[in-house]
């Protein structure tokens, strides 16, 4: 399922391999955010186009709008969307705790009004499970609760126990006949905040399940970036060897960079997409991953008005930067499309720059 | 320039060739609109395989934003967006009457308020004739004055007058040496509201000043369809029989049947990228242009939730209604690209269609 390919000598990176039901991935690898059925702006053609063998669509989200029947229909998100490369589903949890304003952690699961419609559901883990079968997703994550980053140790070892409890009860759910037939492959979330003891003690209890990857969730919550990479520096070397390692919602480049020196393998973020939106374009300005590697700009900026020099990423290389400022100022759809073709492709650069420069021994 | 290829024998359907600096276009044809510089939500890639061979651009928008010194360094409208097809601009009459809410019309051109900033400017047949140089475009349309449907036979009168008089004016401007030498053809565009006696003198003023093609300009400002109908079947007649001619701002499949029949060449409409955007879908339902020959869907409806039959148009045949209509429903922007592409390949279609039935001389 996972095979390591090769460890860095000079840091903990790390180049993989991991099967799924739809494809072959090459680790470290970065997926695209289809949160609601669609990478934002762009057909799935495009990002076929732009060579990503994977991307992440939002439990939470589909459950609640098409929801489950219009899934079921469907035959699986992969049909619905004409996508058939791998699909990685969240657990739902992190959205839970985001966006809905009213929930309840129960033993058995968490209760929580809809922002959509306040209607009132009950996410166990084992619906959570059966909405990800539905879903039809290849890599299905279990479901785990996601404290903010200004929850108190207490509130954190109480998330990290019930996420244990979740994970046992997921395991003994997959084990069932109607999951264990399927070639979903099924992550656990690490928890535990910045508390070294509660990572660990996450982790611990999580790898003994032995599922097939972890994550470490709650992260990207609020923390600073070095309290992150601390994490990740005790956190990533008990990470079980021959799993891959997924570090969820993270980040920007410098983030990727330093996570995957540190041994992470996968990686989703909003800031291509969403960052895009607002005019803001992510560009290589030299090769490596040293100071200054990269450089956003702002395409609004009145700079950028007899800026006629081209946007140098493939797919936006025969338009000129006055002209996505001028799509931009004038509130032409196009401009957002351009901008996430132009920082979707950024970034799936970056992550084959990352595996080639670890390929030849020099990350 | 422009070859008449045949004469219907069942209608005064006609079918040509017009010869512009971007490429040589079968008429009848439909332009794509392009208000901004940019079709809503297409790339010129997308019209491109849609083998639209001409978009509409419009002179008073690109007047204003990005503006003529942006144009001028850009190398013109094709360079600045990409397109390397045939490009016709409108006049900016129209937009200034429906635009902008303060304006004076001068003998010498139009002063009015711009609708974004309420900057003041004033537009000459000669500047007209400027802008549309700058831009590039390939078919230019000369100033007119525009009146609502509401206006009486006296004002119809006076902007028929002005009209022919701004035509005297862009006809001694196109001789001068800096317009004479190029390629871009203009075309006239033929006033009177749905006055006969107006409609005719309009013709017949404009018509000795020798343009290169003769738009109607004036229809489909809210008059009824007969009416419409009625205006042309006196007027196309006494159109020049060896010149384009352009029905402005129309319309509905229905009204662009009927129109080739009474011997339009041209048209363009905002109808496919508008209605797009609000969920609306063209779709044909048989061949030929009998009563019912297509249908318009609302993908928002609650029916199709459900309906996981595909919409058959090339671009969308891999996604169902249910998927658009889940896009619509949440929001997401990839919802109004598809949908607009579906209008746009179902107007070209009909074009296509309508020139066929006429080659083997069904029409």
């Amino acid at each position: 399922m996972f095979k390591l390919i090769k460890k860095s000598k000079k840091s903990q990176a790390r180049l993989g391999i991991l099967k799924t039901a739809h494809g072959t991935l090459k680790t470290p690898f970065f997926m695209p955010i289809a949160t609601k059925a669609a990478v934002k702006n762009l057909t799935t053609d495009e990002i076929r186009e732009l060579k990503s063998p994977i991307i992440l669509s939002n439990t939470y989200h589909l459950y609640l709008t098409p929801g489950m029947e219009v899934m079921k229909k469907a035959g699986g998100l992969h049909k619905f969307m004409d996508w058939r490369g791998a699909i990685l589903t969240d657990s739902g949890g992190f959205q839970v705790f985001s966006l809905s304003k009213i929930r309840k952690i129960l033993p058995q699961g968490v209760e929580f009004r809809s922002h959509l419609d306040g209607s009132k559901h009950l996410l166990t883990p084992k619906k959570v499970l059966e909405i990800q079968k539905t879903i039809g997703s290849d890599i299905a994550m279990i479901l785990d609760v996601c404290p903010p980053s200004t929850a108190s140790h207490k509130e954190v070892a109480e998330a990290v126990s019930m996420t244990t409890k979740w994970g046992k009860e997921a395991k003994r759910v997959i084990k069932l006949k109607e999951f264990s037939n399927s070639k979903q492959l099924r992550f656990a979330i690490v928890q535990g905040g910045i508390f070294e003891d509660l990572r660990l003690k996450s982790l611990k209890d999580l790898a003994e399940l032995d599922f097939d990857g972890y994550a470490v969730g709650g992260l990207a919550v609020g923390e600073t970036n070095q309290e992150m990479y601390q994490v990740l520096d005790y956190l990533a070397p008990q990470m079980p060897d021959n799993k891959p390692r997924y570090l969820m919602g993270v980040g920007t480049p410098e983030n990727i960079v330093e996570a995957v020196k540190r041994g992470v393998d996968m990686f989703d973020c909003v800031i291509p997409t969403r960052e895009a939106r607002h005019g803001r374009l992510y560009l290589q300005v030299k090769s490596g991953f040293g100071k200054g590697f990269y450089e956003t700009i702002n395409i609004t900026n009145a700079k950028y008005k007899n800026d006629f020099s081209s946007i140098n990423n493939s797919n936006l290389k025969k338009y000129s930067k006055a002209y996505l400022h001028h799509l931009f100022k004038t509130g032409e759809p196009l401009g957002m499309r351009l901008a996430t073709l132009n920082n979707i492709e950024f970034y799936l650069k970056l992550m084959d720059d990352i595996r080639k420069y670890i390929k030849r021994g020099a990350f």
